[in-house]
């Protein structure tokens, strides 16, 4: 057996990063750094703390954390992306959040973490509309009948560097309260068809 | 939020027993208690160590152990097999387990674990040919170019009191030498019909 030991195990990944960080930036650096501690220190980190996760690393907008759990990270990213809507609300300066979960193998090597299950999770959260939470296939296949969200299926994506097609799932809170989030920073691409497309399916899990 | 706060983590489940139980206890009880627990000290407790497992429940025949990585428990059953057939080779009493593995978000009460994480790893152990190594869906995905193992792909089965088909794929040496332990000892119920299905296909994954 030339299988290779390395230190792995299976976790939730979640990478999130901040919409339009460098219009923002470019527009209000002062006030979007100002806003983004005070997302972090009073929405974000208490969250992640509450549910288990663990940062991995940060990066100025951005940042990969590890659940052990994916009902955990699902849950997680609800809330803050909830707060962080109704912290907007009030706020001048507004910040989007895009976050996009995967489940995978991972590789650890000190307190960072590697391998295609982290790819994933950037990537899906590359395609995620701001405010909102994506999740691959893999993460939504364990989620069935264990949360109260629902899902919208967008069908599969080709996802850059990744050799095959991902299938990807918005989650959606079950009050509906969360669309406003949508609007309140223009997605630095346009926004993914299926928004609007027939083939979108909005389900209910069985629970 | 009104989801319950339980413990919950990711995790691979692997569910294991010993195919005709029952009838090799039939003919010959000390015999075949002698073999299994020289079995379980001499190959499957320390391949479980040794791949980081833990060994959640036993019952007569059977074992349901619990592994952070996917890849540690394939591995470990791959050897489980590979040192049992080899043993079978030599002994009057020859013994021939069943594999089966899932990946789940499992629920843990103290030791015990639960969920349908579980309850698939057990019904795709029912699945599998004696001697053998059977892995869902879920499982073969995160293993994507992560081992050097083949997969032969059966397709979709209808497992007991699971409510959506489950994918199952049969876990294969790179060298191929065993083939002989699926004849150890007859199976319980009629060999699967893919084995020589024509729609079986053995693939090699990308590393």
């Amino acid at each position: 057996m030339s299988v290779e030991r390395v230190e792995r195990r299976l976790a939730a990944v979640v990478a999130a990063d901040v919409a339009g960080y460098s219009r923002l930036m470019g527009a209000d650096e002062v006030g979007t750094l100002e806003a983004l501690k005070a997302h972090r220190r009073e929405v974000v980190d208490p969250a992640i703390a509450a549910h288990h996760g663990r940062i991995v690393k940060t990066t100025g907008d951005g940042m990969l954390v590890e659940f052990a759990s994916v009902v955990d990270a699902v849950t997680c990213a609800m809330v803050m992306q909830d707060k962080i809507a109704e912290r907007n609300g009030k706020a001048t300066q507004k910040i989007a959040f895009r976050i996009g979960i995967n489940i995978g193998e991972i590789i650890s090597d000190g307190d960072d973490i590697f391998g295609d299950g982290v790819n994933i999770a950037a990537r899906v959260e590359n395609e995620c509309e701001p405010g909102g939470v994506y999740l691959s296939g893999s993460a939504f296949e364990q989620l069935r009948g264990k949360t109260e969200f629902f899902f919208e299926d967008p069908g599969e994506r080709e996802l850059k560097n990744i050799d095959r097609p991902v299938r990807l799932f918005a989650v959606r809170s079950a009050v509906g309260g969360r669309t406003e989030t949508a609007a309140l920073s223009p997605p630095s691409r346009p926004t993914p068809p299926f928004l609007t497309s027939p083939r979108s399916q909005c389900c209910r899990l069985p629970t």
